[in-house]
């Protein structure tokens, strides 16, 4: 029982002391937002290359994510998101932004999964999943 | 005394894991960054309905919560403020805002509280009392 | 043991709890922005003089430490820096930012301190060091 406790103890400490780092980006204001988030992402994964990132877009921050989106210098953003996510970055868009804006889901990038609620999804990661927060 | 502690680590983990979601929503940014909100907390509560929700709003966040304040459609407010408060949803507003704009306590709605700092009660929200934050 | 793994949970408990309250400050969006937050974090100072605060800068956020930086009315943002800083405030600057818009380290105000990346530093204070997040 001691041993157990102690071993319990000592699991949370270490994973709030060293653990993984998880972010969750939040990308709701769109391609202008979404083109400076891209460099940020990518500066992020050189500065720690172990950190999980998660980036869920709603409302205008859904832009980028979908098919033929082009960066403020006209660039697809297909490269880096293609790119990001080799690197192991998730892309998720909320449902709630499709259905308002009368998106389909073949619209969106192959790389994105299309989660019911952008907002809820942040807070959940954060409240359940250890990720902590930062919008580009 | 190992029952206890058992217990208080029992505890610990249920309410990470599996308790009560809490979100603090920053509104800082005028009526656009408000009009978007009260429909991101709508959907928030209809994909999540136990979810806490408590929005913090100073600076030009406060303005929607303002008598006789309306949407960028020019729909009055009120009705947004009403059925989500109606839903458990809190508005806090901060005093600082209302002191630097010589705003008096009675022009702000009914609805809202009055806090004495916007930004130490977000900061607190998360620190103190389990919430995790979210700017729309 | 007993005692001393009660003791490691009430420090836990007491920190969470009591402790104080850490909160890093992003600023990435620009001198109007900088402007509002040095108005955000005097007032976060007095309502919570023990509250200790970092502010991360980058991109456009990182103008307002550059050397004669100005705020939206034109007064130097030195005074409200040096005062700042005076509380306890820390200023830290992304060393990325710097290098892609090819500022040396030196049009950067003393006050500051320049970090390898600053959507790094922020996530990680929120991960490690028990920081929460704002973003004015």
């Amino acid at each position: 029982m001691k041993r157990f406790m102690l071993a319990l103890v000592a699991l949370t400490f270490s994973a709030l002391a060293f653990g993984q780092v998880n972010v969750v980006y939040q990308l709701s204001d769109g391609v202008a937002q979404a083109t400076r988030a891209m460099g940020n992402i990518r500066n992020h994964l050189n500065a720690d290359p172990t950190v999980k990132i998660v980036v869920v877009a709603f409302g205008a921050g859904i832009d980028f994510l979908l098919d033929g989106a082009q960066t403020t210098t006209q660039q697809p953003f297909a490269g880096a998101i293609g790119e990001l996510a080799g690197r192991g970055v998730e892309f998720r868009v909320c449902n709630n932004t499709l259905n308002s804006r009368n998106l389909s889901r073949d619209k969106v990038v192959m790389e994105a999964k299309v989660v019911p609620s952008g907002v809820a999804e942040i807070a959940n990661l954060q409240a359940k999943e250890h990720f902590v927060y930062l919008r580009p």
